[in-house]
């Protein structure tokens, strides 16, 4: 055994001092949000990787799925793990950073440097908690664009990203019409079905049930609602792979025993993975956070802002559009991606589609599946092309 | 408003005081278990419909799932509600309580008066919590046959159940070859899956998590895990429906109101929905049931009995069979009745079996769906001419 352990971070610390460059706006320059508030002032915490060509042509921006954040391809300061997408984002990867200028911002309401729920109150000098006003995708993009013009980029190369990443490549698309030239959205949906809003109640009442959550008030107390946060990501974790991903991996095999105890144990190894997803997401994640997350992704529903027609929310988009689904996505069906696909071709736009064959679930667009990473290398290849990046940085 | 209220009947007397007829067995005919316990007293709980013929040869054995009980077709003790299968089991009905017997117990583990951790342990005449030991569906199904023999029955006609009653099924089936005549398993599987097992572990992470548990010890302290409880059953409750139905009944419709309020209410209907099914459940199911009853379901596998290989299950069967799934079920989808199917020809059984498209989901067993009363109707109608029962009830 060593005396010796490492200094533990806690992610409290990164909502207010981020390892991560941090854009700070005034309340002067607040937010016009969708729930009426004005919201400010702001702080957005942001990675870059690669640089920006003389042009500022070459900036793509990831937009990160409910838990992930800005740490998209460098170690994480919590975790000690990689970043979440270094499969996807590095030197030589489909988005190269020895190409492109990659931007990934925490989103608003996160909690890993971006104002959020446990941000300091600049009015009260104690977190939000539920103080913080509720965020919509919308919103999110909004803080996202600030970040932007702050990086004096007129107009992104392109913007991509997975599952809720992928619900704002599509508001980006709608929003800000002439500043996306490509857009990649991965395992998404339009709006968020009534299945997925039942895990994200789900997962939100593990949450509040939990005693030491306080209201939303447990920052001030020194605890926090670790059981119902586990709980909301264990349950959340199952949706996020295939019933046939778990039975390759785990099957009804037993863990570390080779009869069951007749007990309430972790007899078995699916048992034992489900708790350590739980237990390790409640170290680098705000439980607050994951309600207003959770909360944005409920509230979206792109057509509704566009009369119901979804392919409205596209007509002003001069985009091209890539979009990928994984066939056995169960929490983002290939069947969505389809209703995008029919919509941006009622609007006329430039429209590629891939369904990936795969039995591991919408965890696909995180793992390293060779045909991912080969569809987004190739069309950002062909828009890199088209839009005349070519490797010497101009 | 009336100051006149309803006595309110509570689950936890039903534990030891049910509605129900009861056999009372006493410690010298202990229960040997899978864990090796040898379990007694034991109390089982029942009701039955109908009259048993002349040559006690017209008796149908209803198995109930998770959080069924024995009041299949009577009015519920503690909810008033009609029996959860009167769609199913009455007079007229496709198990016709005018020409069949019918038989119904509380499982071993259950909380309405068959004994289980609610139930008063003689041994310290507290309620038992932890301490009774852990249950499988064999063991459930050793009680019932104990049931059985008390009531002179030498072969049940018919042994019918969906889900975890479908499990008991296959089970009686297997452990008691001469005993069954007929059997329809319907959406269920011969082991439980992966995925299934970690929904379950979920809830019980959830019933667990809830300080209110108290190690399984709340009943000494006038608490209840109320909160964790529900989250259980939010959980489960959306594996019970398909995503198609979800969608068809709720929709993105918001409850009460046309706007949403930007806030952690119940907007949608579908959380408010979920919320009342979690409120009312707790009303009337043991928390320390639930663990057993789910933690049954996991050690389910029949095969496993039999050296890996399900056809030797029914080698020694000489039932003749109805299994019945349904198409948008993936909590037990077709391809695990396909998989029973596969054993039983393998074995040389009789067969039959319907795989019925609905998009009503796991569900669609307990709902009155026509197709599945009319499979039912016409198997039984079939075995009781071949087994010589008629209505003059010989």
């Amino acid at each position: 055994m060593s005396a010796v352990t490492p200094p533990r971070i806690e992610v409290s610390g990164e909502a207010d001092q981020p390892h991560s460059q941090v854009v700070r706006l005034e309340a002067s320059n607040a937010l016009a949000m969708d729930c009426g508030a004005a919201f400010g002032p702001l702080t957005i915490a942001y990675q870059t990787y690669g640089a920006l060509n003389r042009n500022r042509s070459n900036a793509i921006l990831v937009c990160h799925a409910l838990t992930g954040d800005q740490h998209v391809a460098n170690v994480h300061p919590v975790t000690g793990k990689a970043g979440w997408w270094s499969t996807m984002v590095g030197p030589g990867r489909p988005i190269d950073t020895d190409r492109y200028f990659v931007i990934c911002s925490n989103v608003l309401g996160g909690c890993m440097g971006t104002t959020g729920p446990a941000s300091t109150n600049p009015a009260t000098g104690r977190p939000y908690g539920l103080d913080m006003p509720v965020v919509t995708i919308r919103d999110m993009v909004r803080a996202q664009a600030m970040l932007i013009d702050h990086l004096g980029i007129e107009q992104l190369f392109c913007v991509v990203g997975g599952s809720m990443g992928g619900m704002q490549v599509l508001q980006w698309a709608a929003s800000y019409p002439d500043r996306v030239y490509a857009a990649i959205p991965i395992a998404t949906a339009p709006r968020h079905s009534s299945q997925n809003i039942a895990f994200h109640e789900v997962g939100r009442q593990a949450i509040m049930a939990d005693p030491n959550w306080l209201g939303g008030r447990y920052y001030d107390h020194g605890s926090k609602p670790e059981k119902g946060l586990a709980v909301a990501r264990m349950a959340a974790h199952i949706t996020y792979m295939s019933d046939d991903s778990l039975h390759r991996k785990f099957g009804r095999k037993l863990q570390g025993r080779s009869a069951p105890t007749f007990s309430f144990d972790a007899d078995f190894q699916i048992e034992s993975y489900l708790r350590y997803q739980g237990s390790t997401f409640v170290e680098r994640f705000d439980a607050n956070s994951y309600l207003y997350v959770t909360r944005a992704m409920d509230y979206f529903d792109l057509a509704e802002d566009y009369g119901g027609v979804l392919a409205k929310a596209f007509q002003k988009s001069r985009s091209r559009f890539c979009l990928v689904s994984f066939s056995s996505d169960w929490l983002f069906p290939t069947a969505e991606s389809r209703s995008i696909v029919h919509a941006l071709n009622a609007s006329g736009a430039s429209v590629s589609f891939v369904e990936i064959d795969t039995d591991k679930g919408h965890d696909a667009f995180l793992l390293d599946v060779p045909e991912l990473l080969a569809t987004t290398s190739g069309f950002l290849e062909a828009a890199a092309r088209a839009r005349g990046i070519d490797g010497d940085r101009q």
